[in-house]
């Protein structure tokens, strides 16, 4: 028996989808020589993250363990895998392992950083491996709805193990490979260790179908067309671009490309030799002289976001162009959960200019990117790992996944964030229980979710805030009277006089009859004039706002 | 022809689904004699509106013409047509009309707010009908997801004019009246100038389902459980309460109801003789000394509310029961859209204590209470009337509605929120357009929606909030520097240091910079003072806060 142990430690995406980073570990508990695979980022909301720009997870347990990190790997160039590497490379400086698209992607985000170009390398699909400390690592190309997404081939002393990375089954994707079945019964046939693998789907019932099936419903309905058409979809999701933009070709329509990160992608597509016969665009200073029958736009915007093309469009114009009645907007995407509201918001606002709006609901026109549940089991059937690890899921993915694996004759084992999996010997155990967390992104600095700074914005929100001001003289009287100023709160209260003026009254009152012994400390003083502007507050708003005191002193 | 005329006007409810509230009005125009359809409530949500308590329509028009009100009716029991009764009557006074299920539940609203309990009139179903000035109005029977929902038949010199309220066609609905087409045949056979129709499913394209078709799959689904069963819905479904505690019953359980709104529901149709073979239920500190395995809650909280019985039980302990692995979850009912977080939220947590959750996914255990398309468009066929005005549904949904309507030959018109249609002569014609709103319930208060309260919660909650308090003394001098307090952001930024700190040092610099003319200028002060710290805050965190600025003149 070894002293020696392979480690598996999600620090995000466990538990949740989003905010992608994984730890392998190899060598002596506690001197285990580690890889991550991805670093990504999650979206904020108004519910639990207001303001904040970027999540990631906390990467505090790998900084603290800088010396043992060998390499990062990228297994694809979405957000939630790749977003957080320039965010996160100051802190952990080791080397970027990333195919030819995503590293070009994963660069352009260390550019605007000013990182070193070097600090990521390109690596050939499997194959070529990487050798990082005690493994070797390989990119075996996987498809879904970004251009090289990859499994990550990780050899160690302990055995083979594949984290599966963002997949689905298809043999025609159009852009990047095709799942090839006979090479992953090759690369598993000598036995894998472990499968870590995606969950998104897995309560998907049935096989999921092929980004080929789409461009012949996509152009027939951008040839039934009569006035200008707008399609939306993952600017990342190159392949979808591609049939849109051709279906646009075949129905007679100039192509417009619209939004930064269409633009982005596309670019990238072309530069690493992806996107070879992409068909030629009209840029939209030319567009406006063209007829709007002719027309067909791909715009950013497919969440709803309130800053992307189609909700500029939405809106009224965007670059000079402008949607009317007549013309046809295409959801070619899925509605994130949590993003219904700002979708049909804009729907909403099409529906008002007339535009006639076509989303995925018939099926036709959009096709996932993740594997469903006979596609997970297919592959586990090729695999045959000791141990499956649900990864990229929520708690009820993750569980899901592990019942259907149990149910196989397979050893499912649920590990959220911070449980480390310890993969050694004949059965997997967890070997420690980690803490994780987020990390914000705040304008151009990095909090913690815990820090207390967010939860003050939104109780804010909630409640709204008075500031209490209060001067005091060198014998520690009281100059003049509190005054209070308040923002988000209503400016009258039941005894529809200003809420100000009986606040300001009551805190009067109250420090007219404090003794000098309240007077003399600050934190009595604090509590007592706080105790005192809630209640008053509650009595004529119904509600106890946040509060700041500001205790001046002249002494 | 006459010089008076027929109007209809949304003041909420048509352009989104939610605060119902619907005038009709006859007379010369700008003294017509008013009724009012529902008064009901839409629900905040930290996006928009932080912090609040409630929505309704702004009723400020009805309020100016208060003396020209004839009544108040109320189609059913749903918090979107009757929540905003107590919430209007101080304003409104306007004897108000409602069958006697929903007039119970209108009821209980009254007396908490301690109005008098004739406010309210029960009215028996068609053919009785109610005398309302120019006005004579009967409540016709129709089947929805709660007993007693009932359309109006308005009468009035210019015709019958029949307002849907909300509706499916459910010939065996199990609690309350069936949809009878040859009643409706009978009320439409003499010409119904205008259909004013719920357009929530539209979009839905087979025709609804019964509720009778849910019992043997839910009475399936319970018997082969296991643990304990837990089921939500809208407790006001009192129909599918009953299904569910049926199956309960069926499969040798005992039936505990959990949560305000379902003990106050089932209490309601009962008192009402609407519920009269209700299985009788166990009281929650008895059920603890029975055996899980049989026993069945029901419980509130089918939206993921964060107080409802099911967020609670997912979190832990609710009055003293607690769901363990092996236990089943029941969703009877759909998630509305926004409210997708915080169901899934309620999932996972059910998932981490290892409860199975079932929900509508499969279409077995839940039926909408709307009429789908196929429905809406025989209920059309049945009343043929001259004019189809679709309401109760957001603009994407009356526009479909106004286009299925014109497709079958019949005049749709699009009238949203504000726009007062004139229904005298041949031709529906827009009269005027009435400025609308919202009133927003907060804490004890009423305040519009765009007072800017709500508008400065948002903007703390993205922005943070800073406070800079000066003292000048007599002569204008600064006493002493300025200082800052912060709340809702990072205490350090770029420079590494406080941002209270930099912020306090580049305010003091400037003050001291700052002549006697800004000194004096409370304006130009302020003004100066906050653009100095928001330019400092950018520098420092990468963004410009909210800001308060104090200036205390001790002259």
């Amino acid at each position: 028996m070894s002293n020696e142990r392979l480690i598996y430690l999600a620090l995000g995406g466990a538990g949740e989808i989003g905010m992608n980073a994984y730890v392998y570990g190899y060598g002596r508990p506690g001197k285990e020589r580690l890889i991550v695979v991805d670093l990504g980022v999650a979206f904020p909301d108004m519910d639990t993250s207001p303001g904040v720009d970027l999540i990631f997870a906390d990467i505090s347990w790998l900084v603290e363990r800088r010396d043992r990190i060998e390499a990062i790997f990228i297994t694809h160039a979405h957000e939630d895998h790749v977003g957080a590497v320039a965010h996160t490379y100051e802190k952990l400086k080791a080397p970027i392992y990333a195919r030819k698209f995503t590293a070009n992607i994963a660069l352009r985000k260390m550019q605007e950083h000013g990182h070193p170009n070097d600090a990521v390398t390109v690596v050939l699909p499997w194959p070529q491996t990487v050798k990082a400390g005690p493994f070797t690592v390989g990119f075996l190309p996987m498809s879904h709805s970004i251009p090289e997404s990859s499994a990550m081939i990780i050899d160690s002393p302990e055995g083979r193990v594949i984290h599966s990375g963002d997949f689905k089954l298809d043999e025609t994707p159009l852009v990047g490979e095709p799942f090839d079945p006979d090479v992953w019964a090759e690369v598993s046939k000598d036995g894998v260790k472990a499968l870590i693998c995606d969950s998104t789907n897995v309560f998907s019932p049935n096989p999921g179908r092929s980004e080929a099936t789409l461009g012949p419903d996509i152009t027939n309905l951008v040839q039934s067309a009569k006035g200008m058409v707008v399609a939306t979809t993952f600017a990342s999701n190159v392949a979808r671009v591609k049939t849109l933009a051709e279906a646009g070709v075949r129905a007679g329509r100039s192509i417009v490309l619209m939004g930064r990160a269409m633009k982005r992608m596309v670019e990238a597509g072309v530069e690493t030799g992806i996107l070879t016969d992409f068909p030629s665009t009209v840029p939209p200073e030319d567009a406006k002289s063209i007829p709007r029958e002719n027309l067909m736009l791909l715009v950013t915007g497919s969440q709803g976001e309130r800053r992307a093309a189609s909700a500029q469009l939405a809106r009224g114009k965007y670059q000079g162009m402008e949607m009317k009645e007549g013309d046809l907007f295409l959801f070619s995407s899925k509605t994130i959960p949590g993003n219904e509201k700002g979708v049909i918001r804009i729907i909403n606002a099409f529906s008002e200019l007339g535009v006639d709006v076509v989303d995925d609901s018939t099926g036709l026109y959009h096709v996932s990117g993740h594997a469903n549940r006979p596609d997970l089991e297919r592959l586990a059937s090729i695999v045959k790992p000791q141990v499956l690890i649900p990864m990229h899921g929520e708690h009820r993915h993750l569980r899901e996944h592990v019942k259907i694996a149990n149910g196989n004759g397979m050893t499912g084992v649920l590990a959220v964030n911070g449980m480390m999996v310890d993969l050694s010997g004949n059965q997997p155990t967890i070997a420690e229980y980690i803490e994780t967390g987020r990390t914000y992104i705040d304008g151009s600095v990095q909090i913690g979710a815990m820090d207390g700074v967010v939860r003050d914005r939104i109780r804010m929100a909630l409640n709204g805030h008075v500031v209490v001001t209060v001067i005091l003289d060198d014998a520690d009287e009281p100059l003049g009277d509190p005054w209070c100023e308040i923002k988000g709160l209503p400016e009258t209260g039941t005894s529809r006089t200003s809420l100000v003026e009986v606040m300001e009254a009551d805190l009067g009152q109250w420090l007219g009859r404090a003794g000098a012994k309240i007077l003399r400390d600050d934190d009595k003083l604090n509590e007592g004039l706080k105790r005192v502007v809630r209640q008053s507050a509650f009595d004529e708003i119904g509600r106890k706002p946040e509060v700041t005191i500001v205790v001046s002193r002249l002494s």
